[in-house]
């Protein structure tokens, strides 16, 4: 119970921290904070939840990382459902706040955060380069959360290292699908904008899944100490 | 007397660094660092602090930290109004040090670095998404503050988490109200303002000491190792 | 075998994120990361790296640092070979994966992130100051690594340390030569370039690797505990 | 002697890399670091230096750090010359590297990087301006040195808060005074520029040295544990 209230107000902020940066900060006139900012944002709800509420539940914020982890052999099945319906929950409950917040000055929420790819790219890339983009990143994210929270990793910064992981993969890929490597902050947008946004959705909930579950079979496979 | 000096000092680099760099670097021409740097500044204040002074007083340097502490058990009662005067104190100092600065290259105040809302938000922002955006990120910060501070968090790494948080906060929340979570910041620029910054002052001390005592009630009730 | 694999993994890391983040988000139109955000993004493949491998193989991810230190008498000479066979394959194998996606919106890849002096350095610097430059910043980054990794240096911090040096170099170098100090990273960008990128690299193979031995030699010979 | 190495090639490292910074990313077209990259690079150069040159000789970089560690009696009156020395010799040799470097796509070095007040401050700030943020910055950057020193304060992470330390600093004051705190850095540049950045040299030596004093008295007699 109190492992899926974390999970639900972790995944909050990192949906209301990122993307409230993405739509309120990004694009302010002159001194707007860029795709810079948006990233360190991203990573900085990571790393402040991994510190904050971290000793509680372990801070996934991300039902990828929760199902990788599971497939890794460090999460236990019967606590995979409750900590993806909390994430999934928290996510929709952040994007909710964000529509008060972003319509408050009269603003429409256009295509809000969401992630997309074809002509809903921010970059127009497509379909093809979005599945090899957040594979890898989603890959890499699994690879780097186990290996910085294994045994033999210096204690403490795993936090830090894992939070930084997601600044860096927003600094890559915004311009490819916008950034998700997380469901449930895909689905929280999504359920906003509607139309383009749920059609392609599939694509943001099946790649990430897909690459934490290979990342979590090459770690366990390849890369830890009984290896 | 050592832990209200460690206060006063502390809210005067908190108001002197971030508001400062607000009010000398974030427009400069061509190399200004923009909302993001101003976040940065603002983030790096707490960093500094906690590592030079925590030990001392465990630089607060905000009133509604001291008062969402206090509610959540970790601050005796008779600290309480001790710390606020120095916090308060320290952040007046700061402003005046800053007015010195600022008009010396001939410039006027104008807004300084003033919390507003309605027309005085940045991004013209209603004054309900004023109260949710001071809630929520006021809520957020006192709880990242508790968890990051409990015995089970990791030892050292609070304040890197803690001045981050305020980091991200100013990410997202500038544009809305210039961002306070914080009556001491708030108090020091509507001083040298008067006028409307004093008319909406009410708002920069309520809600973020609201926002406080809830978080307080949330750890203790249902985050705390012992529910 | 593991090494091997870690190696390549975080080379592979090295040159998708740092390279990537400045083919992909550099540049973008309004709200691009700039130079600032490539150099975080450096770095933090670094610091990422660091934490996730760097109990497995150490996470040199480099040629130079892997000589350097070779030198400095902290790697076997029988890893050498082996290190640096999997850091290039690693290196271009990212390159590979960034060229698929780079052109995934129909842009052609220009000079991708290659390396270049004269008419091809970003800032139309000189060989000599390429030279310059390139030598510097490899000598200090093997310096520091050497340093951070030393026994009497504070345990856990090497990682950050040694990535936050990374950011540092590219923030002020990417003007003169792109920035290499790392031979993997030069190859995998002039393999795709072809041209003068080829006939350019010499530079980025030759200068980082002197760099790098002529630290290893003055850190142990000055700098020591024993020395 | 290795004591005096570490200080000159740490005071190097700082010149080069930040001044570096300045001079050659600062205003790149369109990409440019801007004064937040600016500001970071400072930060970094000392952070770098604390982890790999800290257990040295204690990686001060700075002759008012020096000198104000020797008023709040942490470093013995002995080391206090030839730690100065080696500090100003390395930031000229410094310097004379970015000469070669930055005239080396045909460029004039015009100001420099140096530091000034009035006609010279980059934002046209009056001299008494420039002494009030010169003086209140390297006060409180000796404080927060002290402090993160200080037996009390967390193991390990004082390199990290003192080099962040100095990003903030800069992050507010490069408008007024292009930010000096450190003799050594402002000596290092005034040597090439000559002229104006000369004669108004006395205040970037006299200020610096002069608040780090009052920092290291008001430490010892008011901050400290057993006062």
């Amino acid at each position: 119970m109190k492992k899926s209230l974390a999970e639900f107000i972790g995944t909050f902020w990192l949906v209301f921290g990122g993307c409230g940066s993405a739509l309120l900060a990004a694009g302010f006139p002159n001194v707007g904070i860029g795709l810079l900012g948006v990233s360190l944002a991203f990573g900085l709800t990571v790393v402040t939840m991994a510190y904050a509420l971290g000793p509680v539940s372990g801070a996934h914020l991300n039902p990828a990382v929760t199902i990788g982890l599971w497939i890794g052999g460090r999460v236990p099945s019967k606590e995979v459902l409750s900590y993806v319906i909390s994430q999934v929950a928290g996510g929709i409950v952040a994007a909710t706040a964000l529509y008060f917040i972003v319509t408050g000055n009269g603003s429409e929420i256009g295509s809000f955060a969401a992630n997309g790819y074809g002509e809903h790219s921010p970059g127009n890339y497509s379909m093809q380069a979005a599945i090899i983009t957040e594979f890898i990143m989603t890959f890499m994210f699994l690879l780097i959360i186990l290996g910085a929270t294994d045994d033999r990793a210096p204690k403490g910064f795993a936090g830090l290292a894992i939070g930084l992981t997601l600044t860096l993969i927003h600094l890559v890929s915004i311009p490819v699908t916008n950034t998700s490597v997380n469901p449930a902050r895909s689905i929280s947008q999504a359920l906003f904008v509607g139309d383009w946004a749920l059609s392609q959705l599939w694509l943001f909930i099946v790649i990430p899944i897909a690459a934490a579950c290979v990342a979590g079979l090459v770690y366990k496979g390849l890369l830890r100490d009984n290896s």
